[in-house]
This record gives C-alpha cells, structure tokens and sequence, in this order.
C-alpha cells in the first residue's frame, strides 16, 4: 500500500472510531489490560502475527497483564493510512 | 502434583463436565476451530504458555483455523490427575 | 503470487536442495527435533508468523520437543511454487 | 523458592557472570537486537513461556529486531534470587 501521510481530519475520524486510541505527537497510543500474562501473550501473539503480514510493526511494551502499544509511520515521517490499515486489524483481534 | 491415575469414574465425570471432550483409549481429545489462523495461533500460544508452566504437554496439531489437542499422561501410563489440571487451566482459555 | 504447479523435475530439485525434507506423495514434509518444548515452541512462532505473511499454512503437529510439518498447495491441486516460497522461508529460521 | 534479596556482593557477581546484562537502579537489563522481527518474536514466544514457567515476568518492549528487558523483583524489594534465576533461564535460550 502506497504510503500517504493522513490530514488531520482523517486523523480524528480515526481516533473518534476507535475510542481506545489517542494521539501522542506523531503516534497513535493504546494500552490493553488482561486478565494475566498468559491472556496477555496471547494477544500478543495475535498482533506479531498481523504486524509482520502488513509489515508494519508497533513499539510496544508488556508488564505482566498490561500491554502498552504505539504505532507511527516512521518511513512515511508521521501518522499514516498503514496506522489506519494496522490499527484496523488490530481492533478486529480484540473484538 | 503427585501422579495419580483417574479412576473409570473419575475419568466419566471429567467427560460430563468438560463436554467437548473425547475418550480415545488413553488420550482425551477436543478439536477447536477459530475464525482464521490468526486467532488459532494466539490460543496456540496461551496453550504453550500454560502447558510448560504445568509441565505437561499436549500432543496437537494445526491447519488453518483448526487446532486439535490431545492430552494423555505417558509418565502414569494412561489419564490422570494431571490430565485433569492441564484441561481445567486449558478451558479457562477458551471461555 | 500466481499459483504454478512444480514439475517433477522442480520437486526433485527442491528436494535435492533441502535435503531435510521428504515427500509424502501431494506433500513436502519434515521433522525438526529441539532441546525441549521451548525451543520447539519459539520456532513454531517463527513458522506462525511467516506462514500469515506469505499466506500458506502447514499441516503440522507437536510432541514436546518434536515438530512434524507438512506442506501442500490445495489450492493448486498438488506441490507449487507456493511450497517452494515457504519451505525457503522457513528453513531460513532454522539456519 | 523463597525470595531473597541479593547483596551488593551477590548482584556484582551476577553483573560479571552474565556481561551483557547492566543495572539500573532496581532493575538488571538487557539489549538483544536480532536479524528481523521474526526473529525477535521467536525469542519473545521463548522467553513469555519461561517466564510464565517461573512466575516472574519482565518488563520488556520491542520494536521490529530489537528487545529491551529489565528484570527486577517487586515483591521482594529489589534484585533477588528470582531474578538470577529467571537471568540463568533466559541466557540459556539466547545460547
């Protein structure tokens, strides 16, 4: 998928479609809490799976049941319609 | 957990209350079908998770979106308490 | 990629390349042996996750420290150039 | 295992063993940066399933090849026997 920066306004359609995620400078931020770490690495396993099929990759951190994740566009140099495509994917997982 | 083999008796009960469970001789089986690969890898997870953290190990196989697990306890020679404890942490997953 | 069924010729040349793997009449497979389940747990994450990525996924099954593969093109009736991409990917991880 | 807080002694000692682990304050961490993600969720999948097993988990995050750990002892106060242990396990993976 070619690589387009989105505008401002797609930016906040995003964040007011998917509620859970917020802005943060150039990245877009959720953090999900689980039942244990074992619930926990599930999830997160789901999302390495997605993540390498869109090559598109999040920083993202885990202590224990908590799973804190950020994603960016850093070839694009800011939030792109590959965010949207992966946060997309994403909440499709969590549902 | 010290092994102890389930009695006849014990091993029916465990059938009535974990439904989707099987007998086949000395293994108890229960096939899992998700919506994609996707979802089907992320319970792999959990399950692998779960399984070294009992130190006991299912004999499983995937294709796709089906996962199908056996369980049986090679060290007691047949279906035991240990059996029991991994399918009673295993089903916590699912639900 | 378009699916092409592998001729004779080009599945004794893959076969010949990957020495490790064996055919089982429309199958390619293979058995990998690790210290433990662990091991044999991170490499059936590493195939999980390129498998999603190049969307063809195996047949395969796991006993503890033992992972038994198979690989097949259904869609394509047989063993395809599909099975060729995946087996290169895969024998990638475990080098 | 009974949670022991190790001395300053017993920490320099850990530090010397495993060279590539540094402290922080309360933490002891690690930098691991692999060929690709593949690669690092490999040793990810490796390391929730050990650390489940040990019942002491990291904090850790990742971003495409690279893993950052830290490992610390919240129940007990600081650096203790868990965390050498859950080192010693881990080290064994990257071996």
């Amino acid at each position: 998928m070619a690589r387009t920066l989105l505008t401002e306004d797609e930016i906040a359609e995003l964040l007011a479609e998917f509620g859970e995620w917020r802005r943060d400078g150039d990245r877009l931020c959720r953090s999900y809490e689980f039942a244990d770490f074992v619930d926990a690495f599930g999830f997160m396993a789901k999302v390495a799976v997605v993540s390498e099929k869109l090559f598109h990759h999040p920083e993202w951190s885990n202590v224990y049941n908590r799973v804190d994740i950020a994603i960016t566009d850093h070839a694009a140099g800011g939030i792109s319609n590959n965010d949207r495509a992966w946060i997309e994917r994403v909440e499709q997982l969590t549902s």
